[in-house]
């Protein structure tokens, strides 16, 4: 009954995907109204008129200050990563908690915990499991979920980090107890190996051959066991970074026979190409991840399956690693080969502008997609529709004033990162945020960083909500004892 | 700035798909703001604490005192049902004007705003074209689309509403210039008369024998023509009534082609079967509608797609035709046989109530699946999302208010139609509607009428927004002239 | 026990498909033993060292000497068939008995056969059904089958011989009555009447428009019609001359489901396209036929649905009109537009040279699919595999010795047919038919032609051994009288 | 030119899959005719009047006499195995060379070479690969190849036998460089491991649960994972035992690819069920085999998958375990879980007459499929279709007299096998093998056996014919070195 603290007025707001002109009231850092003519007595006002004012950002796939297992860290930390989602109209992230073979993960949850505190955007964690062990899993990992984390994270691929069938089948099941969503990296890791030393035995050491060395057919066989694996345990599970069509193909079979599957992919997918690795002078090891981008010719059907709902997520997959410097893509790679290049690009500024600038903008997606792809629905997969992802009252007051006429060449000061590139420089696009509003509180307005550092909040999940299963294990399963 | 006229308070709002609790705020009978602990000062209130608040039903496919070639008109008038719809917490209805084979459409399409203008509930309407005369398409369309119609609707089968493909097309053409949503009924007429006309000439005259002459081969025929001569012409379509996953199939595979085509189905597709068809004593007349009910096992592959997405709307087809009296279905089918008893059942009131319980109280589809099946997508398809179909600023203010717990069973007087019986009759509900707002006047209030007489307003069509075509047809064709 | 008359000594002998080094022994004109060291007692040799000893092509459609309803006549006579077929390597021919609306069939098939009986080529009819009248199909058309008809032909498309849906239902019912075989022409008429009168208006009239008058989607809907028709009544059809996989995936749909539908190809659609109709000077005229030729992306879809066995026969299709003298292509078309140029093209000596070339020869098909594809396959489609398609005892003696290594260049020259172009000139082919023989005579010998004028025998088929309905019809329509 | 030194005179001879009646001529073990009234002078005579005349059965997947890892061996000898072969009308078998874990497969080569010279069947061996060593693969399998060998075995599930993705990958590499086919045994071992210490904990242990442990997911999960690895590598394969249409699906969608992958299915998957393994007294036991038989409702797209060529041929995957004895099913079973009963189940002689009497007899497929199901396509697969698989000169003459009116309820007698039941006991079939020659001797006559002991022949194979790779392996990885 009580005022507002601010009002965001006259923008066209993404209430319901729909945009419609009218103004949202914040108090206490929540929505408190969405309505027309709201009264701003005594509320500070941000003036939204010819923008649209859309949910803030929600990338649930971002590699921030993450420990490896050399001992050092991610150079982007949750203070820069801030910056930079800010930047980018994003200002939420669920990022990873490592765990390292042999190794617990409550220590690394607490590290992690304290560590993303530091930033100034609220943020929740994927536990990564590469060693299901009856300690860890019994364990810690239900500590880990009594303090909200909501969903695991397994490598199909990556030595060490790459699980067995039977340890996958164990982080299903683990899963199925506790209600929290899988998160998959779907790719074949016995063939890649192959591939790589075969490349490497026949002197095919560029930046390039990453992408021979992971060919489609490699990815969709791990999405297809994945999901088989998935749906043996009765287990929804979310596919990582979809890479093509091809693969998106797999999750539509397991969609029509009504599983719990979802897939997600990346502006890289979108934008970047096979081709782009051949740069000259070693460029190419800025486009290095994993999948690899693929053709300019399986974009569109990438987008088509964004359209069907097939893919129902595009998050930035942000992994940093600076092109120079001595952990730099260029120095490992320099002195080897593909093989050694750090897989990862980052991307967390880069996602919004992209997809908005090559999706809506060229008539590819409508807005309301664009707004589900990219902050609805990945909260609703990550348990968090309880707070974020939508203009609703009740909801964080996470809002992202977008220009949708503005035009804007990107380029790396822009993207506000710590890394010393982006795969994206010089990339035209039409439709830019400009306010970024966190909680109620503007936190970038023209590029202007203006959030308070340990501003961020730790988001605990609604696990069991989205990631219940269907109910279709028999009998005798339920209970049954994880393997030895 | 100044007040609400009226406040619904407390409920479970479901706007943008989701339920949180909050307040609608109403001005003028649009929804003013969506908010929690909105001033109910100078406001009537409406509290709605336990409830569910959802858009105002959308049905998009309904037979409202409709005259016949023969004469005679619908029984079901614009009075009835609006009394109907309100009672099954429906608030919008787009229902058919006729064209007579030789006759033309615009005197047709004023009469029906006069009888519509009657009743209490806002309406558009679909024009049917039988017979795509120059003088219609040319002279009269024009001027019924300038009046507001956004859509047209064609018939496949049926003596003599069915259209030739040559005219279909015509009628995808005009459609396409006038930027309409073409609406098909999908089943292949002359297969039907042959299948007909074997069955009498065996003497199986019984209702059953109406699933024998249509089987669902005939209807996927006819989809997929529809489609293929649709996509010809780079028209959007919604396939209306569809029956099973095997019909449907056809238009994910049109989908998944990147094309616009939507598809519709109805309760009766969802519960009723075709041994219902078998009641004894004559009572399988009350079943009879076109397509006809499949089997129950069936069901569970409709409800699929469904979940999918590839039928994304569910309407009534309500199409009343009393068991007795005159013209009832009782008195032309016992005299006779099978294909006399006129085609259609009443379920504009049991529309949402069964959705509902079938649905969202047996775990079948979400409250944002349903909230999107039976209000926004309708909506959205219709032209009509600048004034229906969601809970957001600057809607019209058309709401239910649902209770999710309320059992209730199903008999005809519930149902408030003009029609002496209800094919749902007996059928157990969880979930049942208790307030009903029509642009912000309580219109049904636990089950008591309340709307004035001719309150229901014409909604002219945002043609062009949905129906707009993909760009496919090479030119040359974009201006060419209709066929003579 | 007696000896061979004729023996064919030592050639790769095609018996069963795969090429293996062996005689083949000839009595009364049918082959009386395949074996090593065959007695060559009294009797005459042919010598095949080096060569490929293959069953006698069987063409299952051709259009021959054919009356038009305008009172011409087709200007390829079964004389110059017979050459055009020998020097080509085939020895049976199923040609068309035409029907005019309105008139009989009965008449129409003894003129056909006393024609026929002129020529000196084996040979079958297909009754077209162009107005299935009472008179035609109960009075008439039992006799044709008593004498031997084993097939009917729908089309689809065309002025005047296209059927509406009731028309082909009841020609799917008689053919299901008589156990015979229907070949279905699908293309949607009004659909290309509709494109085609859009282009002539548009002033789009040169002869490459006549693929823009009938898209893919065309073949397409039509198509699935045929087949959801032919499921309904469950009688077994082949669609002929599939001119891409987008069609073909329709029949593999349907065979998928365990109905039996078949589907055949031609030439024309493995090696021409769109662009020759596109020729310098009129030339594209020489090209047009109905489907049209697709474009060249296209071949390899459709290659691979040969191998796949979705399209098991490949046929000819030859329908030839010359391109200069009255009624030639190039006459009627200069003067007009696309749609006068008369439809069809020459290819009855081309088909085998053309398939071997481009399959067996470039390694797309084996031999014993080849064989499959252009004898076995078509002969006992039509009913006639208890007397051709194959090299087997008691079968007649119809072979061709082909040699795999011959490097030709065709020309019309070669083709010796009476029409005075050839849409293959100039194509290089590597393999050729050196000798024809036809029923234990030498027919055609290195390009001389050898047959008796009038030594080509009628071929009574084998119905309902291929063309036996599946049993689905439920009881009540077996039975049922055809539509009025 | 000299006569015969067997005639089969007057059956209907299946030569090139049609039966027509004729003769066949034998000189030196192999057919030298196939005709008319040939010559019988100084020829032994068989009379085949009202008898089928097939290509002897070749049965491309047996274990016989194997050496097992504990020491033992098969009890099924190559003695018992010829004479269960030939009373069920099969002349050829593909058996199988074990390799250990650690060990070597050149000794076991020859040790099995010699134990089958002791039978009177011809044969050849698949390797069986589980432990794929520098030294194996490159010492020792060229030498296997260089005496024959045309054929790999994978094992994905099993312990001790199954391999990695890598170890896998090697197998293909390998087959790639010699030629060889690999057939693989494709269900995912940690599935099925994880399944079954779920079940032993819950202590559901009683045979049936074998099913319960495999479920079709854990086949389909492994027969997309070999078809991809086999993908990658450019390597045909055959994929065994399919066992239901969900799996052979994967099978159809590379086949649609254009991959050379074939699908094997086993009479136990066509007539037994799960049901079978719940029969009382322990007696499912004798149907334990793997993959489960699956549900009565899966038979039929299994069928449908016979006639549509995704699967192409019928073995017995006989593998033969007494159901008594010291090593027998109920012996190991009683004492302990369904884990512990031997996989495996004979039907060397039950093979031709059950698929003959389910297929032919009662209409599910034609002769010409069963020939090529039982014959000609295991031999052309299997590298052998030089010698055997067919009715034609030069191949070697192995032919069974089939009475297709004789009915005969299956007893173990007439299986004439060393094992002590069979799982089609009393199973009533249509359609009988009444004499069995091989390579021109009668080894089979009305149940009396016939053939000298040491009379069958090793049978080397022609690799690289059907298991040549496509070529699609791009450069530098086709002379890449094995993995490590």
């Amino acid at each position: 009954m009580t005022g507002y603290e601010l009002v965001v007025r006259g923008g066209m707001v993404a209430a319901g995907g729909e945009a419609r002109r009218c103004d949202v009231g914040v108090r206490a850092g929540r929505i408190a109204a969405v309505g027309e003519d709201l009264s701003t007595e005594g509320a500070a006002v941000v003036e939204a008129d010819g923008l649209l004012v859309l949910p803030g950002g929600v990338d649930t796939h971002c590699h921030i200050e993450e420990p490896q297992s050399d001992g050092s860290i991610h150079e982007e930390s949750f203070t820069t990563a801030s910056h930079s989602a800010f930047a980018g109209g994003t200002t939420t992230l669920v990022c990873f908690t490592p765990q390292f073979k042999g190794g617990g993960i409550l220590a690394q949850h607490r590290a992690n915990r304290e560590r993303a505190a530091r930033g100034m955007i609220d943020h929740g964690f994927h536990q990564v499991i590469t060693d299901p062990t009856p300690a860890v899993m019994e364990a810690e990992l239900p500590q880990v979920v009594a303090d909200g984390v909501g969903s695991l994270k397994a490598f199909l691929t990556y030595d060490p980090l790459h699980l067995t069938d039977a340890e996958f089948l164990q982080v299903l099941l683990a899963a199925r107890r506790h209600g929290l969503m899988v998160h998959v990296h779907c790719e074949n890791h016995d063939a890649i190996r192959w591939r790589q030393q075969a490349l490497l035995a026949a002197g095919m050491t560029a930046p390039k051959y990453h992408a021979w060395a992971r060919p489609p057919v490699v990815e969709r066989e791990a999405t297809h066991r994945a999901i088989a694996l998935a749906e043996l345990v009765d287990q929804p599970i979310q596919v990582f970074h979809v890479s093509c069509a091809e693969v998106a193909e797999e999750i539509a079979r397991a969609q029509a026979r009504g599983l719990k599957v979802w897939g997600e992919t990346c502006p890289q997918y979108l934008v970047l190409t096979a081709e782009d690795m051949d740069r000259p002078g070693f460029e190419g090891a800025k486009f290095i991840c994993s999948p690899a981008p693929r053709q300019a010719a399986d974009h569109e059907g990438t987008w088509e399956m964004l359209r069907r709902g097939t893919l129902s997520v595009v998050s930035s997959d942000h992994c940093g690693f600076s092109f120079g410097g001595d952990r730099g893509k260029a120095r490992n790679g320099r002195d080897a080969s593909f093989d050694a290049i750090p897989n990862g690009i980052p991307g967390l500024a880069a996602r919004l502008p992209v997809l908005f600038s090559e999706g809506v903008s060229k008539g590819r997606i409508d807005l309301a997609r664009f707004v589900s792809l990219t902050a609805t629905e990945p909260a609703r997969i990550a348990g968090l529709a309880h707070r974020k992802g939508a203009i609703a009252p009740g909801l964080d007051a996470d809002l992202v004033l977008w220009d949708p006429a503005k035009e804007v060449t990107i380029t790396n000061a822009l993207m506000r990162h710590a890394i010393d590139y982006t795969p994206y420089e010089g990339l035209a696009v039409k439709g830019w945020p400009v306010i970024t509003i966190a909680r109620g509180e503007v936190a970038m307005r023209e590029g202007a960083m203006l959030a308070r550092p340990g501003s961020g909040r730790w988001l605990p999940r609604d696990t069991g909500a989205v990631a219940r299963p269907l109910g279709h294990l028999p009998d005798g399963f339920e209970a049954a004892p994880p393997l030895p």
